[in-house]
């Protein structure tokens, strides 16, 4: 059984062919009816350990629009003490039959072990200050999206790396498709060492805002202060914020990315529904379709993809008549 | 994009027209397959920033029954203090593809905030003490049900008026119905201006339980004696509570109407299974009925209900051999 | 409407109607597509007064694969303190148009109330410590899975019997299959009275071991040592745990159960993923055939299941091709 544990293990065709796969899911996801029969019978649960409502409304509108089933299991930190609750657990709702696990933890490395318990495909929906693949992967989409290719792309990631999975999937990510990645960040925010990070270094963001493609602002957690890592959040905004006057001296064909929640007045301190070439909205949108391809190809198999196009048809007796949901992947059944 | 927000944008005309087409659908719920694909691959969340089992249930039922999938977000109040924070939840839900949003909040008027900041559908399901037009719906389809009209029915809505977003809804349908309204309820529990209700106002129930056709009794919160807008709730009872005694006065024709959940030795001092002419289950019961008949007008057009009698009929596959389940509506297939 | 409540109320022939129900159902979870049309527009609603997650979500995967909807109304324990409260509760959910409902409660007896209150099917998810039927089900499913019947089998339950909902219905349901059972607890864990308990008491593990066909373990609670029941956890474990010394005279064909979640170190003082005869796993997995057996015999009838062998093939659509989902039921359409 496949994984998406991490990015380490995708090198730069297999994350393609997952940004290719959100294409055609994309198109699905603009459709009248955007459902597909690909993975009815399946069943995908939400295994979460840490609260994220985004993330897991993300993986589950996924599920749904491939007609799998979806089960949410939410624990309390309490139950997640001993190791052998959470192997037991795990194995339990294994065995009712679950094709896929999306797991999220505060601890680096649960989404391994859980892999290590189960027949069943798991998807790492982030784990502590570890990887967040998916959000990577819809990242590097956003941004294909908007220039064709992140070959070459100058993209700054701005704020808390040191505690952001964000950062660290989103740099493996962004470099392996070729693109040239700046941390802007104080130096108590960075890792404590940057060997073997292909990235440069910029202590503030005013250095590089006029040469940036890609600005990517990650979320600034306000405790960060009371743990004296940041003086005050204003000396933070000061120095690492989105403020108006540096939103005007963004190069016009730059595109803001934050991966949400926002912070409004600490690091996003303009509005960003006025925000030109804010694409946060877009990021959101493109997550489903992401998914909808990393669940794709774990359960049913990138082979079934390319063979069965019929997959990604609507089921038999929902396609509205006058519509032709197979007109973009035609060229796929020649 | 039509919403449902509150029940002063529709007319008469509106509101019947949402009773009849409630007349369809509770006969889809009669059916063996209770089920019809009108809305597959649209999707409905209840966004629910105050708990309300019973009418999320109700919702999720009525989107269930049309083929609708259902996500719910229910919000504690800690991340509902900033406008921000709540404007970014239903911007981010709404960009993973939502067709409509089931809103209810404390405050009043949320619901309408909400339709400024998504394309998708936006249904009022009860803001503050402003408005809970469904409740209305339901309330007048369940009444329409019992007599045949509106027109002319004597209501009297008993209780904490002031508070009650269901008695600002009722009187306002009731009234466009043709219905003559009469509020019950001690002073401190009436607005503090009635300028505009088209209403009367009685100081005590037995002043007018006689002339009733519908006795429509509210929800007392325990709450309001400890703010002194009432002595104890057993005065309260005394004056305002449906007794034994009130019950044997009330004509042999009236209905009894109750939006729950029911303080049963206040409000409600008989047992409600006893009660000659309850409809407190019915309303329950039509209240599935109405609500997809407002999901159906929102998210499929009242134009396809007119026009695509298909929609009404069960998906390919799940027709029991021996029923007929266009039956009823096959009048309007020819 | 049928409902299953207790044990009481079955005997041999209808318990093993259930058992061969489930043996079909287990064949459609083997399936790649493990779906059938069956209870397609059915609504089984989970009414859990105390938390368990994995009864829970065994119950709503059983209705998913039966293309039932599902839906959960989970109570905390404040609201359940009035009789009319529950009552209230359970009408206004059945109103909605509910099929089946799932009762979990700490006091025993709650899902016969509710039986009383609702037209809908009531199936027992365990009443405080007296019944939990379809845990004795899938047991009983999984004993007669290792030995092709119960009948003459030893079986051995240990532990705290006097708490146990499980143990009561187990015993019901063994003994009605002919097999032997004998009670393994200290005295303070024995019900006060065995009267009428087709049973016989060992007080110690050690004296039946090697003659057991089938151990049983049940859940220690922690908390009975603060009740003084049990003077401390590792003399429980010492009398009455699994350890290795015990495990290795366990007889070769002898398997070992246990309802779930185990308490590690206490009573199964081994690792259960090394232990010969464990059937724990299996217990979840047959558990989803069992409640499907269940919920298609109280909700289609088994009459239907006898004559329409079409209600266990797949939906119309979902058939991949080069397969027979038809190939272990054809005996049945001949």
């Amino acid at each position: 059984m496949k994984h998406l544990l991490g990015i380490a293990g995708l090198d730069r065709s297999a994350i393609e062919g997952y940004l290719d796969l959100a294409d055609h899911f994309a198109e699905v996801n603009r459709r009248a009816i955007p459902k597909v029969p690909a993975l009815r019978g399946k069943t995908v649960v939400s295994l979460f350990f840490e609260d994220s409502t985004r993330t897991r409304l993300s993986f589950e509108t996924a599920a749904k629009r491939l007609s799998a089933d979806t089960m949410t299991f939410s624990v309390g930190t309490s139950s997640v003490n001993k190791g052998e609750s959470l192997r037991d657990t795990v194995e339990t709702i294994a065995a009712m039959g679950v094709d896929a696990f999306v797991v999220r933890h505060k601890s680096s490395g649960v989404p391994w072990q859980v892999s290590g318990w189960t027949n069943a495909a798991v998807i790492n929906g982030g784990d502590g200050w570890h990887q967040h693949p998916t959000q990577a992967l819809l990242d590097a989409y956003t941004i294909r999206g908007a220039f064709g290719s992140l070959e070459g792309r100058r993209i700054a990631l701005v704020g808390d790396i040191r505690h952001s999975r964000v950062a660290r999937s989103d740099v493996d990510v962004f470099t392996k498709l070729g693109a040239h990645v700046t941390l802007v960040a104080p130096p108590t925010l960075l890792p404590p060492s940057l060997e073997g990070w292909p990235v440069d270094v910029a202590p503030s963001l005013d250095e590089v805002i006029e040469e940036l493609d890609v600005l990517y602002l990650l979320r600034m957690q306000r405790e960060r202060t009371n743990e004296a890592l940041v003086p005050t959040l204003r000396e933070y905004t000061d120095r690492f914020g989105l403020t108006a006057a540096r939103a005007a001296r963004l190069p016009e064909h730059a595109v803001v990315l934050h991966p949400g929640p926002m912070n409004r007045g600490v690091e996003m301190a303009v509005d960003p529904d006025e925000l030109r070439g804010s694409l946060i909205t877009a990021q959101v949108t493109n997550g489903v379709a992401v998914r909808m391809a990393v669940l794709y190809d774990l359960l049913a198999g990138r082979d079934a993809d390319l063979t069965d196009p019929d997959a990604l048809v609507p089921a038999v007796g929902s396609v509205p008549t006058g519509t032709d949901p197979t007109a973009r992947t035609s060229g796929r059944q020649a």
